[in-house]
């Protein structure tokens, strides 16, 4: 017996991937066997033991079934077959992988690995500027300071600064091993205006800050006070400037939305008394109070990940709905968005409620300029079926996030330059996050190889130049929206925090790292027209290659070579068994005897 | 039985005190006792089991008995009565305290303490300067920033500064608990030279410094350049601009030496190959290999009580002592005090051989203006006895020292402060002190209430004000030359290392504080012949007593009141049993009914 299934392939699931809901979806499987006397899709809605939808299916040519399925709501389905024999019943679902592609069958209904069918509300459109964007993500504190003197702009009470620019970053801890201070470079919004000049000779196109609101830490995730430009970025004029200069030059801004908690050190917990106002911990008579949970006043509270200095907000309580994005013109979403912001990447999406990120969309369009704003949320795994807390989250699925971090993506190539994964099994994953993301999302991804919150990307390929420079190259044209780590460019190594956050050395830049992004992002620019693109991948004997091509005829093959010897790459080595969206001759036809390099990469193109 | 000696008074033991080899003592004890068959002074050179030396006693007028002792050697010696009875024999030596005064007779040998005689090899003579000075001491990284832009000059690779001056002062530990960064304010020359029109009017004429020359820490303990200043204290020229300021105010300035063990990352041992010297860490060619000593080269090295950041230096070493002391014109000592440094402060003055302090001497008096320069040991208990490492130091006997650091003052103060001693003890503590140091040391240490190595003065004594203005006004009217630790005067608190070394809060000056200061000094002014004044000290009812006689007739007579309730001295309640120096009259005829509120001091004199 054989069964042949692959929803990557349009002949046996069309359309590929993500639908809008209420499309109807064409279904097809082949069953070498004699006697199969029914052929079933069950498709249940979101959980595996909700009530089933059961789709009858016919026979068609010989061995094919077909059938078809519509999805009514927008949301997430999951499938298997159910295939009746003579003698039993047997299933067919996904691979105990849990990637997409071809399955197997079981003999056993609990032992399926039911397939994910994502649909969603409304076809998002994400706004042009970002789509075509390079990002780079600013670590504040640790890029520039932009002031005459050098002097740090109005260092906080009990604080350390680094005596010297070049020190490694550390925490200070105390005995209990809390933060006893928080450490400083200085970095500030000066210092970014001064770069951007340095910035966009790059290539960039729009920057991500990490957090500037008033706070007591050198990463701002702390929030203090929403309201505020921390005094020791400069002033709300020097913010203003900053966005006014990105915007004299086209270049775009988005900051770092962290909601789902407050520091304990803020207006709104007030835990050590530092703010006037009545906080949520001093007095139940707090204006703040309903926005924390305590479980025995004022001491135990729900806090992240149970850092007792970062209190967790309850999103559903209406008077923090309100003051984060329901009142019109004042909230801290209009205010900030109707003051330039061009969108916001949100912390810890998947631990915000739907209805709050929807909240949020909703506040930023009406505040920013039609279209023109973007929303990103902070996911690590696929975000297109993550539960956090024991909640599916369907921020993906319209009105929501335009689009998500893309740390698998950084996983992917990093395991595949490691020699971490074989490359079938890189190109599933990258399709199958193809399948489950809207397609929108996939595009648009914001992606990265490196973040505040991992190792530096060079550190992680073993500060080996060649593995880094074919990194940056497929960072720069896979799918998605690269965003630069400040620093990656002039070869900053480091592990995790704090060694990833050290500051940008402006006179010590490495050459060699500075040319590999240089001529990374000169390739972006050159094939500007793949993010309007069609995207497939195929495995290419000990290579991947991937392709785009868009419907005015352009087209480009980038065979990657991950390996430390030279490869000549035929097409004859190009597995495109499971390619949905072109027929095969598109390589057969432009994929011959490319010699690659080792860690390298060659674009075929017809431009 | 009644036995009667006290080798404070005069009548027992004539001179007083330590006196120069070759002088003879005269000895007297009155025994009642029907049958005493003989009397002899058992005195041993230093240590108690070498062979005595013994001295036949003549009987004198009723019960009386008299000798005489000469000590030939400069030195210490030890000695108690040996008394024989009809049917047996017996012994008179000190309390068990070991505090001079009235002793006590023992049946065992074995249990007898001696009492202390101090041999000298000459008469030091202090320089006026010094006898006469008030002293300030500054720990420079915490004391003032001169740079007209706030900044702290040249920070060091790997440093931490603190954000704001009014920050605590902390260490920043790492997972061992060593110091993984150190921590800066950055005081430097150039703010103390700015701040001397300042000290100056406080009436301080005398600055001790911390260590100055190039190291790794804020304290400076652990040089690394003898010979060099640290770049963040500012230039040479900054150093010499300070000397020149001071001298031309007729304000003096000695330098910390720290000779004893040096920086592990330091010229001399370079264990991580800072300097291009090869260190004595690095291979047995250095030439400064024979510096240091090895159990296992090069990992295992004797360093300071154990911290492999300060290698112990050993002393004896040819080369060392050449380096430091002895080659004329180039030594360390040789060069500083040439270029118009007044004199030294020896760090762990114990734990340097004695020919070794002789030697910086010898160095100091060639390269000093004669007898214009001052050589001061940190020791922190009655240094004319201190055993240190087994060995006896011999550094206050002549040609050494010419006083030590007084913390046994201050802990009596304290703790007559604060309720933890009688004033009996009080009293007789200090005038063991006074019986066993050279007079001029006596009269000229080195008086502190707190140091960089204590707690604060004021917080020693609960913050209360009214307790630290008497403590104040006792340090800077008993006997010796008082040296205000920096900020004191303004109220600055903290336990030990590191809250007592915060940075001078020059915008928050405690103005009650100040006014105590300003007093005291004030008084110490007016008394300023006391300098050169006979000294004693009585129990005064429930205070204490102490006076002043000088040879010109000039008298006061301090009446100190250690209680929280107010009193009322008459000469009645004054204890003059054990008053060595002059007749009990001074006291009756001039201090009557003389009311002093509590926690305060009042002067009778003749001024």
């Amino acid at each position: 017996m054989a069964i042949y299934f692959d929803p990557l392939k349009i002949e046996y699931k069309k359309p590929f991937g993500a639908v809008l809901y209420g499309t109807t979806i064409d279904f097809g499987i082949k069953i070498e066997h004699e006697q199969v006397h029914s052929v079933t899709l069950n498709v249940i809605e979101d959980q595996r033991y909700a009530p089933k939808q059961v789709v009858e299916f016919q026979p068609n040519k010989s061995n094919h079934w077909i059938g078809q399925f519509t999805a009514n709501n927008a949301g997430l389905y999951f499938y298997y077959y159910e295939i009746t024999l003579q003698d039993r019943t047997i299933y067919y679902g996904a691979k105990e992988s849990g990637m997409s592609g071809s399955g197997q069958w079981y003999n056993n209904l609990d032992e399926v690995h039911s397939y994910q069918l994502t649909t969603v509300s409304k076809i998002e459109k994400v706004p042009d500027w970002y789509k075509n964007a390079i990002f780079y993500h600013i670590f504040v504190d640790r890029f520039n300071n932009g002031n005459p003197d050098g002097k740090v702009t109005a260092p906080k009470p009990n604080t350390f600064l680094y005596g010297q620019m070049s020190d490694a970053p550390m925490y200070i801890r105390g005995v209990d091993n809390e933060i006893a201070r928080w450490d400083f470079y200085g970095g500030n919004f000066k210092g970014i205006t001064q770069k951007l000049e340095y910035l966009q000779n790059l290539g960039v196109t729009a920057l991500y800050l990490s957090p500037v609101f008033e706070s007591r830490s050198n990463h701002r995730y702390d929030t203090a006070d929403y309201l505020q430009i921390d005094s020791m970025l400069g002033s709300l004029a020097d913010f203003d400037a900053l966005l006014a200069a990105c915007h004299q030059r086209g270049m775009h801004v988005i900051l770092d939305g962290v909601f789902n908690h407050v520091g304990s050190n803020s207006r709104y917990f007030n835990l050590y008394g530092t703010y006037e106002d009545l906080g949520g911990a001093e007095s139940e008579n707090s204006p703040y109070f309903s926005w924390f949970d305590f479980s025995e006043f004022p001491t135990e509270y729900n806090s992240w990940w149970g850092v007792k200095d970062l209190p967790v907000v309850n999103k559903n309580d209406d008077a923090y709905q309100k003051f984060i994005y329901k009142t019109p013109q004042t909230s801290v979403i209009d205010y900030w968005t109707k003051r330039g912001v061009d969108g916001w990447r949100l912390d810890v999406a998947d631990e915000l409620p739907d209805n709050f990120i929807k909240g949020i969309r909703t506040a930023l369009d009406r505040a920013g300029k039609d279209g023109e704003t973007v929303l990103i949320g902070e996911v690590w795994e696929d975000a297109s079926n993550k539960i956090a807390y024991g909640e599916r989250h369907y921020y993906l699925n319209g009105d929501m996030l335009h689009a998500v971090m893309n740390y698998p993506f950084r996983s992917l190539m990093l395991k595949l330059l490691n020699g971490e994964i074989s490359i079938m099994d890189f190109v599933l994953h990258v399709k199958t996050l193809q399948e489950h993301y809207p397609s929108w999302t996939f595009k648009h991804n914001f992606n990265n190889i490196g973040t505040h919150d991992t190792e530096r990307a060079l550190t992680m390929v073993g500060k080996s130049m060649d593995k880094f420079n074919l990194l940056v190259q497929m960072f720069m044209t896979l799918p998605g929206v690269p965003c630069i780590y400040y620093g990656d460019e002039t070869g900053l190594t480091g592990g995790k925090d704090p060694e990833n956050r050290a500051f940008y050395p402006w006179d010590d830049v490495n050459p060699e790292a500075m040319n590999i992004y240089q001529d990374a992002i000169a390739m972006r620019k050159k094939y500007s027209w793949l993010v309007d693109a069609s995207f497939d991948m195929f495995p290419l004997g000990r290579g991947v290659g991937y392709m785009y091509y868009h419907e005015n005829g352009q087209y480009v093959i980038f065979a990657v070579n991950p390996t430390d010897m030279t490869q000549t790459f035929t097409s004859g080595q190009a597995d495109t068994s499971s390619m949905a969206l072109w027929p095969e001759r598109l390589v057969e036809m432009y994929l011959n005897d490319v010699v690659v390099k080792p860690y390298s990469m060659v674009a075929i193109d017809n431009s």
